[in-house]
């Protein structure tokens, strides 16, 4: 038996005075499917939103229902609107690292009413994933399957809007079906305790991404503000300026105060190379780590996620599910 | 008669004992071409940095020193570190809008020396995109040309470091050398003076990449700061969430308070669309602008540009160089 869980999106929407708003919940996705839907199938509504509106708390409920729901059968399928998809994947993969059974996020940029919707298909295909009986987290969308900690929305308006980034896709659809080429594959720390869901989110989290000119005020801003974690997408292989304005002093500091800090680079492909940068700066790794080629939002996630933790660091210096290289 | 402008960058590098440092001038560079160099080339160093470290200073520096040396040459060849190329090229690409001479910015992923290197062909053809006379501000890398507000830095480690976004390539090159297919147009808002070199700049421009959960109270600093611009890097087609953490009225009180808003996407291609995004706030075009298709390297640049002219509106208003649809 498989779950379908429903949380808005384009997916569910119709139109409605305000232009299209999400209205339609599990069991009307199912009922779409006509004869076409797997049985059984068992339908649960967790929240009804714009995906732009899904935030740390609604991945803990997400997480809940999806451990709650694995309990009970094979596997569960996500519907969710696109705007955080990617977001949501890479929470949910550090949620529940280590789930054996598979959990499927799929969405759609058109309507399930609109003339050529993806919707449909995309639904279809992602309880055909579920029930492949892979475990992990991933994103279903158009003929292809990403690991919730490789996926990126890359594209607003064409039909496959998410690239799986520095990682192959995780698997595929063809006439065959589905295929897991490259399944999640989880690594728990050494020492950390085998639980079945780690739902602890801490939001206090900043993502700078760095322009020419950018002003140290803003990392004393986010060190008075209360943040404890602080993602930067850096320049290239993760340079920061320190000429005139001393990003490098300034994130130092930040630092040492004990905000934890990740280097990712704003190049969305290839990695970031903080070996480079702690020779540019003295910076030690113990205070400012490099997240390699991992994406912005599986950086974001994780962190967030890792503060949540007994021991942040142990997770942060691991690789759990294929996240970095 | 063309000019070489250098900036440093890893074209420029060369081994010292903290690592690679740009060492090399724009006469070491033409030396190193031996008789491949074209003649007669006017050489001169604008300044050394690694380009993490060019900020909108530089800009002005090099716009002035382009603008300078084509009043005297046919066209100008700019070495530039590839961290920060683009946004430099997007930058320039204002500061000299309206130039009928070519600019071409070009660089390296390997230093001049290294045996691999690709600093000799691109300089190479740099050279030969300038020789054909087409005005504008290009990056030319590998076998491409990009419009100057249209290149983004994807890629870390490839040798094809740089991309065309939402726009096709303004030109390549093949065994008959150089095709400019799609050249930069200059169309200035109708009663805009024809000015040869705009080279104000005002750095006080915050760019915020959205995460689910980012707090409002990242838009009071803004105001608080004394930013003068905001440029939001808003999810898919320009959602912003506002329940719990309402950036909605958040950006309504900043934008009102005489801040300048430019939306565009996190997603790296296709457009960001505000007019969704006004349904849904209320907000109006007055106060927050869509930036489109633009990348967030062009909207900073033309934000931080019109900032510094006399009438800002008229230019963010308008469609200057085809920086966005």
């Amino acid at each position: 038996m498989l779950t379908l869980l429903a949380t808005g999106g384009t997916i569910a929407c119709t139109p409605g005075k305000n232009g299209l708003e999400p209205t339609l919940g599990a069991a009307d996705l199912l009922r779409a499917l006509g004869p076409a839907a797997p049985a059984p199938v068992r339908a649960r509504d967790v929240f009804t939103l714009d995906s732009s509106n899904v935030q740390p708390e609604e991945w803990r409920a997400l997480a809940r229902a999806a451990h709650e729901a694995l309990r009970a059968s094979d596997g569960v399928v996500i519907t969710h609107g696109t705007d955080t998809m990617a977001y949501t994947a890479a929470a949910l993969s550090f949620m529940l690292a280590g789930e054996r059974k598979p959990v499927i996020l799929t969405g759609s940029q058109l309507p399930l009413d609109h003339p050529l919707t993806d919707a449909r298909l995309n639904l279809l295909r992602a309880f055909a994933a579920a029930q492949a009986g892979v475990g992990g987290v991933y994103v279903c969308f158009g003929d292809r399957l990403i690991s919730g900690v490789r996926c990126v929305k890359t594209h607003t308006t064409s039909m496959d809007a998410f690239s799986s980034v520095n990682a192959p896709l995780a698997g595929h659809f063809d006439v065959e079906g589905v295929h897991f080429d490259h399944p999640q594959a989880y690594t728990p720390p050494p020492g950390a305790e085998d639980l079945p869901l780690r739902d602890g989110i801490d939001p206090r989290v900043f993502l700078l991404k760095l322009v020419p000119g950018t002003s140290p005020d803003v990392l004393r801003f986010v060190r008075e503000a209360g943040y404890r974690g602080l993602v930067i997408e850096a320049f290239g292989l993760g340079g920061l300026h320190y000429i005139r304005r001393n990003l490098v002093r300034a994130l130092d500091a930040l630092a040492k105060s004990g905000v934890r800090v990740l280097v990712v680079s704003q190049c969305l492909y290839e990695k970031a190379d903080l070996g480079l940068y702690e020779v540019a700066s003295g910076l030690g790794a113990s205070l400012v780590r490099g997240g390699a080629d991992m994406t912005t939002e599986a950086a974001v996630c994780k962190l967030m996620w890792a503060l949540a933790q007994d021991d942040p660091d142990l997770w942060l210096s691991h690789r759990i599910i294929g996240e970095y290289r």
